[in-house]
């Protein structure tokens, strides 16, 4: 295969910006700004019939699950297949790569590796996996949780905000809840790759093109209430005060310097903070603020975790009430060891730089990683812009990620 | 004087607490929380008409200024006077204590003093001074400005919630606002000497019954914004963030610290604190925050005012937006020295310990001050609560108020 110019036939960022462009024309929702596709809405319906046309353009048998994840066939020698995809739907005022670039990209990678010839060993399948944002039904992951069998019956009964079951939804696009066991892949699939924009500004800002992600981090989410004394601002000196505003600056800094020391990959964030009762002759009473914690290493994470606790709970040794609560936990993911050694080789091949990296945000991968074997292939952000109309990525990186795409499913389907 | 029984006349604190809890009982409002008591409204009106009363019991001469403002006169030898008394007026939800407690203690002190014989060698007024809290009409200070020819006909046009002017408030009570400079006292009043219950928690915590003020602390307030770089909470790693979080809680510790070192009596405050958008996955893009700094040393004040901006502004060098504004700057004022000594004087002779102190609030004192030499007398607030019905200050430390404030009359006014 080393003969074979997978530059030449895969460098096709044109056709997939062009893509993009016409899939977000047709995403337009009144009285929603930008960009927005949900699960069985009309524009995800319009959205899904285009891509069915680009699938059968590319030589791909096409079909649905019972939940609405569309799926392009190309037959292997073997039954077992080798899954690409990304999602189809983004939040509300969304961009065009979001979610569909790593659709699309591998429609143009299968399409472009057929018309040179390739006959993989395994088959290969894309996937356009649906509501991995949860814009509509506020689910975890129900497109990629019903691929790995992990949506119920129950779960179907979430309501949108106009009172609409996800069922009844269902109902309404000619599908049957009832066959919802029959989406489960496990055991057809072997592996699952899927490309993504990084939604982050680390590849856009070091100039690289591809990031390979080793990890899907981890996240672990506290809410926090420094008790102090409130009192007058005037009358009360500082020998006196019990200032939880004070105590709170000291824990954050606390916990950033201590977080960095954990692991270089780990990032704590303070999104929410509130001072009671808020006004600025009185010296608060009460902070309540969020942490949210990431890391892609377990054992670091477990460790930051840790560290959490014990400095916030030392606040109580200076007099402080404290309440902590860990309200979401979330373990990393590491993708396949396997296959992430196969995309350093094709990117290696290609000469294309990379950067091995974790993913801060949730992916479907995340969820598929879970019990197949799975990678992730990162192209750039424009100034880590996403979840915006703003959403940008250059033709020659859409080109890069999809030779990247193209080199790995032949390494991984075989064949050519 | 030394051989007067000041301590067996004066310890009128049963009495002085029977008559707030009086005042108490007719300053409820249907829909209003506590205590309230704002000019010209009924309770105020009420309120007045039994201080009237008591003035006339004390065997002095009432009248209103043309503001509001309730005089009971003690002629002496002179007509020039010594004025002593403090606010009526309560905040809404308020307590027995805040204002009245001054102009009670001062009706009690003279009554009991004139019972022994005293004749003054200068007259001798006692003031119930309107709208200190500016709890009906936003202004500052009014009543107090009124007596020192601060008010002007344009202040009068400001109006209450219900959209009734200051004006129209006083000609419904049958006051004539065209009168008001008739309320300028200066020239004709010596001294002013103001009792007031602390409403912080220095003296409680101390168990001290006397607080000697010697300054009206001075105040600068500024509102801060701190402007970093929005993200995404997992997919931006440590190093490539500009956390305004972080960076205020830097600020906040390093004003902490640089206050404490320029004076001990300095107070910094951060009562107000939003995050935007406030949201536990997002890295704030930026924090607003108050600063209320405060000292009664116009020096050290100057110098922390300046600590302030230095340290602020230095958050630029690291990359950050900064919006500095000072939107409030009032000097402290100092209180007579003599005066003061002779406060000191009088607990002395007394044998009531006391702590020389600033006032860290602002009061009717801190506006007469300016133009007139003033005394302040502290007696203790319970647990520091003031601006609120659990207000209390026991009957003890109530006579000992008195025992002071009687004495210091005798001492400022001249005779017996």
């Amino acid at each position: 295969m080393q003969t074979m110019q997978y530059h030449k036939i895969l460098s096709r960022g044109g056709e997939i910006e062009d893509r993009l462009r016409q899939l977000g024309n047709v995403s337009h929702t009144e009285g929603v700004p930008g960009i927005w596709r949900a699960i069985h809405t009309d524009t995800d319906h319009c959205a899904k019939s285009i891509l069915r046309d680009w699938l059968t353009d590319a030589g791909l048998s096409v079909s649905e699950d019972a939940f609405g994840n569309l799926y392009g066939r190309l037959e292997g020698q073997v039954a077992e297949t080798i899954l690409a995809g990304s999602h189809v739907d983004t939040v509300k005022n969304g961009g065009l790569y979001d979610g569909a670039c790593g659709v699309v990209t591998a429609i143009s990678a299968v399409k472009a590796l057929c018309e040179a010839g390739w006959k993989p060993y395994y088959s290969v399948e894309i996937v356009g996996i649906e509501e991995e944002e949860g814009s509509r039904f506020d689910l975890s992951y129900p497109g990629s949780n019903a691929i790995i069998g992990g949506l119920s019956q129950e779960d179907l009964e979430i309501r949108d905000e106009d009172g609409i079951s996800l069922r009844q939804a269902m109902v309404e696009r000619g599908f049957d809840p009832s066959k919802l066991p029959s989406a489960d892949r496990r055991g057809q699939v072997r592996e699952y790759i899927e490309l993504h924009v990084e939604q982050g500004e680390v590849l856009d800002r070091e100039n690289i093109p591809i990031g390979i992600v080793e990890n899907i981090t981890g996240m672990v989410m506290f809410s926090v209430s420094i008790l102090g004394e409130q009192n007058h601002a005037g009358t009360t000196p500082m020998y006196l005060r019990k200032d939880p505003v004070v105590k709170t600056a000291e824990l954050i800094l606390r916990l950033t310097e201590r977080i960095r020391q954990i692991s270089d990959r780990g990032v704590i964030t303070f999104g929410e903070m509130k001072v009671h009762p808020g006004v600025s002759n009185v010296i608060p009473g009460q902070v309540d603020f969020s942490i949210d914690l990431r890391d892609g290493d377990r054992q670091a994470l477990l460790e930051e975790e840790q560290a959490v606790k014990e400095i916030i709970l030392n606040a109580q040794q200076d007099g402080f009430g404290v309440e902590l609560e860990m309200y979401s936990h979330e373990n990393p993911v590491p993708l396949s060891r396997e296959m992430t050694a196969s995309l350093q080789e094709a990117a290696e091949e290609a000469e294309i730089p990379y950067k091995r990296m974790n993913s801060g945000a949730g992916h479907d991968a995340m969820i598929i990683g879970r019990v197949i074997p799975t990678a992730m292939i990162f192209i750039p952000s424009q100034d880590g812009i996403s979840h915006s109309p703003k959403e940008y990525t250059r033709p020659e990186d859409l080109s890069r990620g999809c030779e990247i795409l193209g080199r790995l499913l032949v390494k991984r389907a075989g064949g050519f």
